[in-house]
């Protein structure tokens, strides 16, 4: 169901409405008639007549006409029987301000549930409960009693009221932007990020999307939504929580839990967000992004007239990935006839003393640069803007000439312009003329470095857009007969994993090569298999009590000639049943020995926020140690397995090393495709670890493999 | 020499004094006059009689009494014999603004130093050239021609007058801060970075430096400086050119070479400087560390008026190192009292609605947590300061109230408070009470939490400073006689490095136990070696022609027995041989093979910039692909010793690993301690490279050694 009665209501009902001033039933009501708010209000309070002039009603059901919205200002415990009322008179949503839900425990979590369980009952869509409301800026129904917001085409969606209380107040002294709409989730009992997500996206008054979240309730399901959402529009985040003090703080005022934040961060990025670390940066992303055009290449022209800050500003569009090309040469002639014999003209671009005696140089500047087809787009830094107040008043027209032209150059071009000036702080007038144009200033330098950088990604995100996951994962596709069975099997046998040759069988039903290994009963058997494999072999117990099967001294290696056989297989039961004297022994797997490679490593686990995901790294010393991997939430496409190679640190391991040859990278790529598949068919199955996995330059060995199954 | 009658000169002669507005000759003059410069201005230019009402000389001669400072804004070819002039009439010092010198390649390079013999010959010294010249602030010389340069406490060192201008505009618009003095570096032809510093630690006006630097033209006498001066003020240093594109860029404009990013940082480091690499913060962790008393430990609390706030502070501190302790029960009582049951008291502490109705709670809560003697310092982040703004007017007086008892406590418990405030840009009066008393007031909670972290970190340098090192370097000291003999001796033969055995044997004459391995010339003596070490041998062709011995076929490990020992003699001298027909072969070395163990590389180099460095990292495929090493500027201590072995990524292998024993730390820190005495023994060593060596649970092998010479 669409959000839109509940985000352009018409109307809306106050339960729990005061006349003590200190109360929120109070203020509400205040805040909407001071904000001229365009719909109706109806006050609910058995216990008043009038509040602030108007007439206020027994119950909801004495309104006697449809209303679109609830705020509700009562207790937790009012709920369940306040919603049932709002249910039967055709109220499409309620906002529940009150605490005392899920964040508090499993006496609130019922409480909560069985809200939400009257809610969907009565077709009523819930935001909060535990939130500071929301507020639809345009028709000026605010419902959280802050004033002074001023409108605009940002939507925020926080899970933090003092967040929003944050980046609205930076607006409002910082910039001309402003925003379209707020909502506080809360607990997000009902209404997830994501649905609010997808209103935003159709939704014609809002240009980008910014978010503060903590802990997500469904990651995937939000993936899924923005990844459709970027399409159209940025969504820029910042996600705190991520230090343990952090998650505790975050934990104690929401409830909600912090993620994993390597996997949140590839995801969101895949999904084509702008993930912001630096809470300073969250802003001035949202504005730069809602303003401007985004970058067709990863090519940016610097232009500075000081080498401190040409020279900084390079470090850091460096740091971010960003490309500072040396502009053409007809480019720098151009420059050179502007700009003298002084300047710097290869990029960062130095005026040198050229922009002294008229700033509006600058302009002339940025319009043979923007001309050059191998610049995307153009960060402006230093004193641009401080002309007219450092050096003399009447270059303050200059000035402001020029940003009348940058302004209209970037209409034309349809390249982005980003400015840091010194003199931002004291707000001349060429600078809000900028803003105007939709062109922000900053007055950190690392804030517009920033800011250009995004431009640049979210550009790249929108071209590239079709090769990225739709992070649609459909349980159950494509499962074997015989692995179901295997998987029903272990589970009647009371057994929360498949044993190591299950667990290969599985994969081999999947059409991964699995090294020819047989399950030995004796050691007579164990001899025979060992002598039809030739050379040496491997040999490690399997029972279901054996999980770790090193630890029992359940593995031998390089056992060669039949007697070692024979001896080696009785070792080893010995060992297991020496280790863990009620195991059921199965037998001992025969395999031939893995030819030498590089070690790698396969996992897979269903994550709390965003559901499956994959792992995949180097094995050995690397993963215990270094901790080398990287993680992708499922499915993955060929394109992302591959990128999954190149991303972790060592990654120059697997591209052939110390006049080694290259891996064989297409039967890796081939092999994390089907784990993906094998995932998206047992829903059954709660991890998977193939550790480890002998790559060579002509294929790979699985040598050991681990399937846990679901509770 | 002291730089005393430089910076506080009582005279200035302006050499180059002009009558055109635009002319640097004027604009030195005017600036003077209006900032009412208390000394002495004599302007010198033979054609002119009067400029700006002060009669003008035609020489420097001709003054006809001392002057301290000469300002000379005439081209760079007049310098020298203007220099003598001023050597003539004692002249302390010149400021010299010119360009046109080193930074403009072999010409200006060879100008610059005829300039500065002429300047050492008549006992003048030099600030710049390429410089935009020096401000001492309490006494208004201005020699800059920038106005409006807050009086203060912070003196600037920069090699960028565009980062100075960004610094002092700063200060203006943001702070109640302000400088002692400013000095442009320019190219450093005479006075160098290390000599202002020594003269600004012992200056009485100044609190803390703060520096913007590209490259440095004497690292290690800088660091010997920063040192001592960090035992008395602190040093803020922002060092950019990190980048390939900023390093032109700085490269372009003051001619100096940017550094390696890596050692720089750690030295800086060491000599307790607070190394800065986001611009955006240097000017506001100078503020805070020359107001403030630094941290005792490394515990702060968070003191918020929300959770998202409280959330990212959390986490940002958390990322700087910076502990966030949950406080006593003793203290969380007394909070509990104060703030009621809703708020959160562990740490972050968040009033949650506490101080709503009266702010100067704050400083209420402040003081219960400075009592607590495990917290070091206090974060306080949010509205504070707004609650007049946002809620209602009369609260801005209890703000006030609380700024003046917070001020008092700072003063008190001489523990710092930093403070973030969302309304820190409207600039109400409480804010600026708050920095009346040195606390500062940020609008960037990041920036905020980085100044509570530096405060720690200045903290501990300052207690832990007996342990750093001096950076202090004697070349020669303790060489031995025989070492200098095979030195010499290598160069007498025309060779640029000893032989692998030679390099062991130097390591062998200050105690490094080395392999006992023997040098054969022939194929018998290698068998007959071979069998007095009994067991499998290493055999390595030594020849001063072949460095890289594994490229030419030249080593064979694990030979066992006569005859493979004597047939392995042969095949390496004929593949030698192939390899460089004109190798002059030495024998074979014939060495015990190495027992298993963690490989692990040592190597000294001579920095650019800083002099012997010295490097240590895990060998093997963890130094060619991860690149996982660190660096130290020698010499070193044997703290530092043992901290290298830690700061690697992948030091848990040091430690134990996979049920192996610890490997003996003791003999690789004292490896790492004989190597720093080594080089410091022969100034005639340019690179020593221990690589691989073995290390084991009870020691470690020498496998091979590689020394270079100087040039």
């Amino acid at each position: 169901m669409s959000l839109e009665r509940i985000f352009n209501a018409e109307s809306v009902v106050v339960v729990g409405a005061s006349r003590d001033e200190k109360k929120r039933g109070f203020q509400a009501i205040r805040t909407l008639l001071e904000g001229k708010y365009e719909g109706d209000i109806y006050p609910v309070n058995p216990k008043e007549d009038r509040i602030l002039g108007l007439k206020c009603h027994k119950s909801i059901a004495d309104i006697g006409r449809p209303v679109d919205l609830a705020l509700i200002t009562t207790p937790a415990r009012t709920l369940p029987s306040l919603l049932a009322e709002c249910g039967q008179s055709k109220i499409a949503g309620a906002v529940i301000i009150a605490g005392g839900f899920g964040e508090l425990g499993e006496e609130g979590k019922k409480l909560e549930r069985q809200m939400v369980e009257v809610a969907r009952e009565h077709g009523v869509r819930l935001v909060g409960p535990n939130t500071s409301g929301m507020i639809s800026v345009h028709s000026n129904m605010n419902l959280v009693g802050l004033s002074g917001i001023p409108k605009g085409d940002l939507a925020l969606i926080s899970q933090s009221g003092n967040m929003a209380l944050h980046l609205i107040t930076e607006a409002a002294l910082k910039s001309q932007k402003g925003f379209s709409y707020y909502v506080g989730v809360g607990n997000e009992a009902d209404i997830k990020f994501h649905e609010y997500l997808e209103f935003f996206t159709e939704d014609p008054k809002t240009r980008a999307i910014v978010i503060y979240v903590e802990g997500l309730r469904d990651g995937r399901k939000f993936l899924q939504q923005a990844y459709k959402t970027t399409r159209k529009k940025p969504i820029v985040l910042l996600k705190s929580g991520r230090s343990v003090t952090g998650a505790q703080s975050a934990g104690s005022h929401t409830g909600a839990l912090a993620g994993i934040s390597e996997v949140a961060h590839t995801a969101f990025r895949r999904a084509g967000i702008i993930n912001i670390l630096n809470s300073d940066e969250l802003f001035p992303v949202a504005e730069a992004l809602s303003s401007l055009p985004p970058m067709k290449n990863n090519s940016v022209a610097i232009l500075a007239d000081g080498g401190g800050h040409a020279t900084i500003a390079a470090d850091v569009l460096n740091d971010h990935g960003v490309d500072i090309p040396a502009v053409g040469e007809a480019t720098q002639e151009r420059l050179r006839k502007l700009l003298g014999p002084n300047a710097s003209l290869r990029n960062p671009i130095d005026v040198a003393g050229a922009t002294d005696a008229d700033p509006s140089v600058f302009a002339e500047a940025a319009r043979i640069l923007l001309r050059d087809e191998s610049i995307g787009g153009l960060l402006m830094v230093g004193l641009f803007g401080g002309y007219g107040i450092r050096f003399a008043e009447r270059l303050k027209f200059k000035e402001e000439d020029a940003a009348h032209q940058l302004g209209k150059l970037v209409l034309k071009t349809q390249k982005p312009i980003v400015v840091h000036s010194l003199y931002n702080h004291a707000r001349p007038h060429s600078l809000d003329l900028l803003r105007y144009y939709g062109i922000p200033v900053y007055d950190s330098l690392e804030i517009a470095c920033k800011c250009s950088a995004t431009l640049s990604q979210y550009g790249r995100h929108r071209s590239d857009w079709q090769r990225k996951s739709t992070f649609v994962f459909n349980w159950g596709h494509d499962a074997k007969d015989e692995g179901n069975a295997m998987i029903a099997q272990s589970r009647k046998e009371g057994r929360g994993l498949l044993l190591e040759h299950e667990a290969k069988r599985l994969l081999g039903l999947h059409g991964v090569k699995v090294p020819d290994e047989r399950l030995a009963k004796t050691a007579k058997e164990a001899a025979s298999f060992a002598k039809e494999l030739g050379g040496p072999v491997a040999m490690k117990i399997v029972s279901p009590q054996i999980v770790h099967k090193s630890d029992a001294r359940g593995v031998r290696l390089g056992v060669e000639g039949q007697d070692a056989v024979t001896q080696a297989f009785d070792d080893i039961v010995a060992a297991a049943l020496g280790y863990e004297p009620k195991a059921d022994i199965r037998g001992v797997l025969v395999s031939p020995m893995a030819e030498p490679g590089v070690e790698v490593i396969i996992g897979t686990k269903i994550d709390a926020q965003f559901g499956p995901v994959i792992m995949f790294g180097i094995g050995g010393i690397f993963v215990e140690v270094l901790k080398d991997v990287v993680f992708r939430v499922l499915p993955i496409t060929p394109k992302a397995a591959e990128m999954m190679l190149d991303e972790i640190r060592s990654s120059k391991i697997l591209s052939g090393f110390r006049g080694k040859p290259p891996i064989d990278r297409q039967a890796l790529i081939e092999l994390l495709l089907t784990v993906s598949g094998i995932i998206e068919a047992y829903p059954q199955i709660q991890e998977l670890d193939l550790n480890p996995i002998i790559v060579r330059h002509d294929g790979l060995s699985i040598v050991d493999a681990r399937l846990l199954l679901t509770k």
